[in-house]
């Protein structure tokens, strides 16, 4: 049977790959059947006229791939493939409740056709995605790159020091042992919740705020408080009757283009949750991930607070690479020294090589100019977008300065739920408000990403079924 | 000052980095002081008969690295550098507790000049970094890589089909949807955990065992149960009392190559401990991470209870690089569905690339070759390490059938931490059984590394001092 397999030595395609393909086929066809012995190597070699070691190295590739099993001494047999996967995942799809789970899974499942309203990420296509393949190709050439042994605790020291100058720009002094490389923000997070809080604790958060982190806090059983949001920060009235009530001993919050609202945490709104923290002896963390799409000034509680009671945290998932997983967070020494344990003991160390990626983009003079452009981008697509949101009667209350996302609501509709579901039977992936509360409670609101959402065919959903689901 | 800038366009080393060398040291060096406006872009560049693109590309990198502050319209003015860190960390290290943050500090903080017996990895030239170097160079030239955006929360598909095959090898059956990626085999003992227990619940543990495993349990208040490890499984009359006393709901072990014994599960036992698991309604973790250092057939709990009550983890950190932290875990559908939603709440997405990388490396023919003779030298090296503490007159109970480790201990030697304590001091990392054991207790027992150990600088120091600590 293998005899007819041509194999070609004019054709661009490896004379290996030629024939680990032309087997591969015959197996997954099933011409070639469980069991049956492959020819010996130096039989095939001859028969197709190539070396033997071209004959070796094609049978390694599919024992490596689970086509063939080497006996020892006897040959090369077919393997028996393990069975495909049972169908019935789409079905479920549908029946998922519309959570934080829910948007996670259809975020991530991209598709061409749909229209990825609901994206809490950038498209491809605003990325720097071949600065970060140049990098890649320098680091593959570095010598000192490192790349089989693992990394070290806190992560990458060069990264940690090019972090001091950028947090010492928005005026926070951190020296490079006061900073943690993690797995992205929401590591950075976690780390910080699992350190300070057990099962049954208080915590304060946005409401609305960043969805994700409210599944974790829920599935650790924390109790959460929502924090009502208002366009300039937290509404002080809802924040001081909660910590005279409940106590709690942490917020966590977000200064600048707060998720889902874009909005941004004013001087004095700052200053005032500094007393307040201070008063009720509350530890603030801020997560800074959309900190380097604002343009010009903004106010961070650690600017003022200098990581005394406030944890900063910060992210390059959202300007450099979402895969590279690089984020951070600053904090006293001492509880940056114990954070780093609680890093060791849950994740080991840090993918050092994606540290180096990182550090390389950042310390080139591209990145600032990279996010200068971004900046101007985003603020033409937030208009963009609130028009095509006031062309469909939408209210936009939080007056967006920029970022990824507009929070809108429709006068009159109770819950957007309904209209999400909707929109996903005709690919149109919504991102309903229920998702951002604390609680899940319902929400007339919809979060839509600049980027993704000015697109007519949602438009014209929205239009048509505004008026049936409300 | 900045005229006496030589800039050698003979030199290698590129115009621009010439530039930005030679400003950073004058800033450095304080030559150019804080506030100093730089000479403008133009000017700079016919003093120095370089391009106009060069020097606007250097001060750029000057900026970015926080040498240099760009004001619009104004020019490019020195910077005023955070002040260097406080000394006094090194001092703290000798004073730190023996424990496990202790060891995961010294063990990663590399030093040529250290006899790192503790260490828990290979000696770099002992992995594929060529070729690890080798796939990453190709990753950065392939389209498909997907470098910019986030991967996704189970994991890149295709290795977990991979994973699938080279379960079925060692006849676990799991479809791919019962596979999840995760940052190493820490991360899925990590998922599992929080899953699973919650303050104050009891969780038994191997003793002696995975040290790091211990601290992330009792940081997250978990109470640890040790069951005493023997050579070939665990103490099952000590397992039973604990059963029946604690009622534990779940046990972390290690089937293969078990650190730190390097001993395996015997068919025997495995069924043993399957049955007690069923009587007590005990969910079984293996970390099978050693798993391919081990040479011809071993038990697996998963090969026989096809993950009913088996959660069956594995890494590539051991075997391919401990930096791209690639691990997984299998399990009952359901289960895998479940910890997927831990896994997005507290880490969001896996990093694909790393995964693509990992996925390139098995499915050549050569990861296999490689492992085959990985295991011979191991197996060598253990022989050799066995062969140096018996001259040293210590005794290895475990019999040790290759991997990284060899347990050892001398007869009369109550505890080993002051030994440790004390060869730190001489530039010899070891491993002191304390570390290993549930809470800490004292162990008469060390963990040697058999790729790092067999030094006789080490043995010398042993020699001398075993006799004084005892």
């Amino acid at each position: 049977m293998l005899n007819q397999i041509l194999i070609d030595s004019e054709r661009p395609q490896p004379l290996v790959e030629q024939i680990v393909a032309a087997i591969r086929n015959r197996i997954d066809d099933r011409i070639l059947r469980p069991g049956v012995r492959l020819p010996p190597i130096r039989r095939f070699a001859e028969a197709q006229g190539v070396s033997r070691f071209t004959v070796v190295e094609a049978y390694d590739r599919l024992v490596a791939q689970g086509y063939l099993d080497s006996r020892r001494g006897s040959g090369f047999y077919v393997c028996a493939r393990p069975l495909p996967e049972p169908e019935g995942e789409d079905l479920e799809r549908v029946e998922r409740a519309i959570d934080a789970a829910w948007l996670m899974r259809e975020i991530s499942s991209e598709s061409e056709d749909r229209v990825m309203a609901a994206s809490g990420s950038l498209p491809v296509a605003w990325m720097e995605g071949d600065a970060v393949m140049r990098k890649l190709r320098q680091l593959a050439r570095d010598p000192q790159a490192r790349v089989t042994s693992y990394g070290t605790p806190q992560g990458f020291a060069p990264l940690r020091e090019q972090l001091q100058l950028r947090l010492a720009e928005c005026g926070v002094r951190a020296q490079p042992s006061q900073i943690v490389l993690t797995y992205g923000a929401t590591q950075a997070l976690d780390l910080v919740a699992r350190f300070f809080l057990k099962t049954g604790d208080a915590v304060l958060v946005d409401d609305p705020g960043y969805w994700n982190v409210f599944s974790s806090f829920r599935l650790q059983g924390f109790r959460l408080l929502g924090v009502p949001r208002l366009a300039d920060g937290p509404d002080f009235d809802a924040l001081e009757a909660i910590l005279s009530r409940d106590k709690p001993r942490i917020y966590f919050t977000q200064s600048v283009l707060h998720n889902p609202t874009s909005s941004c945490l004013s001087p004095a709104a700052a200053f005032r949750l500094l007393q307040l923290a201070e008063r009720h002896d509350l530890l603030l963390v801020d997560d800074d991930i959309y900190g380097d799409m604002h343009a010009g000034s903004a106010t961070r509680l650690a600017s003022l607070d200098q990581l005394q009671r406030v944890i900063h945290v910060g992210s390059y998932s959202k300007t450099i690479s979402g895969n590279l997983r690089v984020g951070f967070l600053a904090a006293r020494a001492d509880l940056a020294r114990q954070l780093t344990d609680v890093k060791i003991t849950t994740t080991l160390t840090s993918p050092e090589f994606a540290e180096r990626m990182v550090h390389a983009m950042l310390t080139e003079g591209h990145y600032r100019k990279y996010v200068e452009r971004l900046q101007t981008r985003l603020l033409r697509a937030t208009e963009r977008c609130c028009r095509m949101l006031e062309r469909l009667g939408m209210t936009t209350d939080f007056d967006p300065v920029g970022g990824q996302f507009v929070w809108a609501r429709m006068p009159g509709l109770r819950d957007t739920t309904a209209l999400a579901r909707r929109a996903l039977e005709h690919g149109i992936v919504l991102a309903p408000g229920s998702v951002f509360r604390a609680n899940g409670q319902p929400s007339e609101y919809l979060r839509f990403n600049v980027a993704t959402s000015c697109q007519p065919r949602l438009e014209r959903f929205v239009a048509e079924n505004l008026a049936q689901v409300g």
